[in-house]
C-alpha cells in the first residue's frame, strides 16, 4: 500500500546525494521498506526523478517526487510533468522545498494538479505566515523547515518549538483538513518524538539518515520512540 | 552501440507530449529503434527525466537527457543531476534549448562535466552568433535552431538556409571539432537532405514526428533521402 | 500627500512602454496629477525604477515601484532593493505582477520589509485561492488581475465579475483589514464603477490608458462615474 | 565627457550597499569624481537603476546600469529597459555580473541592443572559456572575474594571474576589437597596476573601495600607480 495518508509520515528526501543517487538510491530505499515493515511506521521516500520508475517498481515503498513543473503536455524540455513522474510510479510530490522555492501561483496550480491526478503534495514552507498562506490553498500536507536549520542538525523540533507550535495551531484555525509536519536537522528518535509531541504528524528529513555511517541504524533509531 | 559520434544523426526530442510521455514514450522509442535498424540511419532519442531509465533498458537505443541542471552531488532538491541521468541510461543530454535556456556559465560547466564523465552534449542555439560562442566552449554538437520555426512546420533548412550555412561556416573556422546540426520545422525527408546538403550533420527534431498521425511513417519519410 | 490610504484608488502601471518611458513617464505623470486635483480621486503611478526619483521630485503625486527584489543591503548586482526606491521617493510597490511573479517566500519577506519601512504594498494575484493566500500575509491590498485579461480590452469587472466578489468575500472573512482592488482589462469608467460595485476599493491598470490616444481624456473619462 | 573608451579604465560598481544606496550613492558618485579629474584616470560609476538619473544629473561622471534586462518596450512590469536607463543617462551597462549571471541568448540580445543605441557594454565573465565565448559576441568589455575571489579582498591580478593573461591572449586571439577588464579582490594600486600589466585596460570593483574607511584615500590609492 503506497498512499502517504498513514500518519505518522516519515519522509525521506534523497535530495542529489551521491549517496542516494541512482544504484544507492535503490538500496537506501529497500532500507527505508525493511525498517518499514519492521516497525511499522510509514516511511515513503522522494528520490530524484530519473530514479523515479526503477523504485517504485522494484520496492514497495512510497515514492514520491521531489519536485514538479506548473505545466501541461506540450513543448516544455527539460521540464518535470505531473502526470510523468505519476506514471513513473510517484504517488506524490513535494512542493516548494527551500532548495527549490516556487512562485505562489505555481504552488496553487500544482496543489490542485496533483489533487485532480489523485496523487499527493506536501507544501514546504519556511516560517508560520507562508505555512499559513499554503495551508489556504488546500494541499495535503505543509512541512515547516526553517532553511537556517536545513542540515544544521540542529533539530527544529527542539531549536524552534514555537514555529512548529505556532504552525499547527494557525494551520488549524485556518484548515483543518491540513497536516502539518516539521522538518530541518531532524535526525534521532527524540527529534522525531519531539515533532509528534508539538502537534505535527510526521517530519521531513534528508541529510541526517542519508550521510549517516549507518542509515538503516539511524532509521531505526529515528522511528524508535513513537 | 548507443554512442552519438554516428552521423547522419537524427535527435527526437520527446518534450512533455502526451503522445511521448510514459508508456507511450516507451513506445515511441520502439519506433525508432525498429526504423533505425531497418534503414541504418542513426537515430536518439531524448525523453523526460523520469523515462530515461525504462527506455534506456527496454530498448536498444541512445537515450539522452533533455536538461541537466549545473549542479554537482549535495542538498540540491528537485534538480538534475548529471551523474544521476548517465546512471540510469543516458548517453549525453542536450543543453540550452529554446525551451529551457540555460545562462553562459552554466552551459560551460555542463560541457565539460558531461565530457568527463564521457558523455556526449547538444547546446541548442538561436542564431549565428550564439552558436559561434557555443562553439568556443567545446561541445560535440551546436544545433542551431531559430525559435521562432519550432514548432512551426516551416523547416528552418528551406525557410533560413542561410542561418544554417553561416553557422556550418563560422563553427568551422573556429573550432574543427565541433559538429553542427539544425532544427526547428524539420519534418520530411526533404528538409533532412536539405539540412545535410547545408553542412549539417543531423537534425533535431519533435512534433513533426511525435504529433504525426503515424509517427513510423513519418520517420521513415525523414530518412528516406539520405 | 503622496500615501495610498485614501480610496478610491487608481494606480496607473506605467509597465515597459514607449509611453511611458523617461520624458513620457514624467508627461504621463503630470497628466495623472492633473486629472486627480481636478476630480479629487487619489491616482498614484508606477513608473520604471529609473523613472522614480525624477517623478517623485517634479510631480505632485505618490509613486509607487512596479517591484522590488527580496534582498536587503549587500552585493546583490543589478538587483532592486527597497531601501532604494525608498529613498529615491516611492511611497510603496507593486508585488507579484503577472508580468513578475514572484516565489511566496519572496512575497512574505518584502510585505514584511515595506511594511517595516512604512511603505506601502500591493500583492498582485491571479484568482481568488492566491488572493487568499496572499492576504493572510497581511498585506495594504491584493488586486486579483486574471492573467488572460491583461491587455485585453475586457474588463475582469464585466467578464469575470464572480471572481472580484468571491476575492472581495473571502479575504474580508480572513483578514478584514485588506482591501482589494482588481485589475485587468479596465480602461472606462464604467470599468471602475463595477470594479467598486463589486466590493473592491479601486483599481489597477496600464494599456487602457497609457495607449489611449489621448491620455488624459482616457483618465478623465475612467473617474467619471465614482 | 561620459563615454567610456579611454582606458586604463576604473569601474566602481556600486552594488546594493548602504553606503552606496540614494544620498550616499551621490556622495560616492562625487568622490569619484573628485578623483579622476585629480588623478587624470577614468573613473565610471555603476549605481543602482533608481540612483541613475540623479548622479548623471549631478555629477559630471560617466554611469553606467548594473542590469539591463533582455526585453523591448511593452508589457515587463518591474523589468529593467535599456532605453529607459539611457535616457536616464547611463551611457553603458554591466552584463552578466556574476551576482545576476544571464542566458547566452540574452547576452547576445543586450550587447546588440546596446551598440544600436550607441551606449557601451561589458561583459562580466567567470573563466577563461565563458571569457572567450562572450567575446566572439562583440562586446566592449569583457571583464574576467573569478567568483571565488569577488569580495574577498584577495586580488585576482596576484591569486591568479594566468586567468587574466589567458584571457586577454585569449581574446586576442579571437576578436582584437574587445578589451579586458578584470575584477574580484582589486583594491589598491598594486593591484590595478599588476592587472596593467597582465595586459587588461582596467579593472571592475566594488567593495574594497565602497566599504573602505575612507573611500576617497582608498580611490587615491588605487589610480596612484599607473
Amino acid at each position: 500500500m503506497k498512499e502517504i495518508s498513514q500518519t505518522p509520515l516519515v519522509i525521506l528526501n534523497f535530495k542529489t546525494y551521491l549517496e542516494s543517487t541512482g544504484e544507492n538510491a535503490l538500496e537506501l530505499s529497500k532500507i527505508c521498506e525493511k525498517v518499514a515493515k519492521e516497525t511499522g511506521v510509514k516511511i515513503v521516500v522522494a528520490p530524484q526523478h530519473p530514479d523515479i520508475y526503477r523504485i517504485s517498481k522494484e520496492v514497495d515503498i512510497a515514492v514520491l517526487s521531489q519536485h514538479v513543473d506548473a505545466i501541461d503536455f506540450g513543448g516544455h524540455t527539460g521540464s518535470i510533468l505531473t502526470e510523468c513522474v505519476k506514471e513513473a510510479g510517484a504517488v506524490g510530490t513535494l512542493i516548494n522545498h527551500s532548495e527549490r522555492r516556487m512562485k505562489l501561483f505555481e504552488i496553487d496550480e500544482i496543489i490542485k494538479k496533483t489533487s485532480t491526478l489523485g496523487m499527493g503534495n506536501i507544501v514546504c514552507t519556511n516560517n508560520i505566515e507562508t505555512s499559513v498562506a499554503a495551508a489556504t490553498l488546500n494541499p495535503d500536507f505543509v512541512a515547516v523547515e526553517p532553511p537556517e536549520l536545513i542540515g544544521s542538525g540542529i533539530p527544529v523540533s527542539k531549536a524552534e518549538p514555537e514555529i512548529v507550535e505556532g504552525t499547527v495551531e494557525l494551520i488549524h484555525n485556518i484548515n483543518q483538513k491540513v497536516k502539518v509536519l516539521c522538518g530541518a536537522g531532524i535526525s534521532t528518535g527524540d527529534d522525531l518524538k519531539a515533532a509528534i509531541d508539538l502537534g505535527t504528524e510526521g517530519v521531513l528529513l534528508a541529510s541526517g539518515i542519508i550521510l549517516a555511517d549507518d542509515p538503516e541504524k539511524a532509521l531505526l533509531d529515528l522511528v524508535s520512540k513513537i
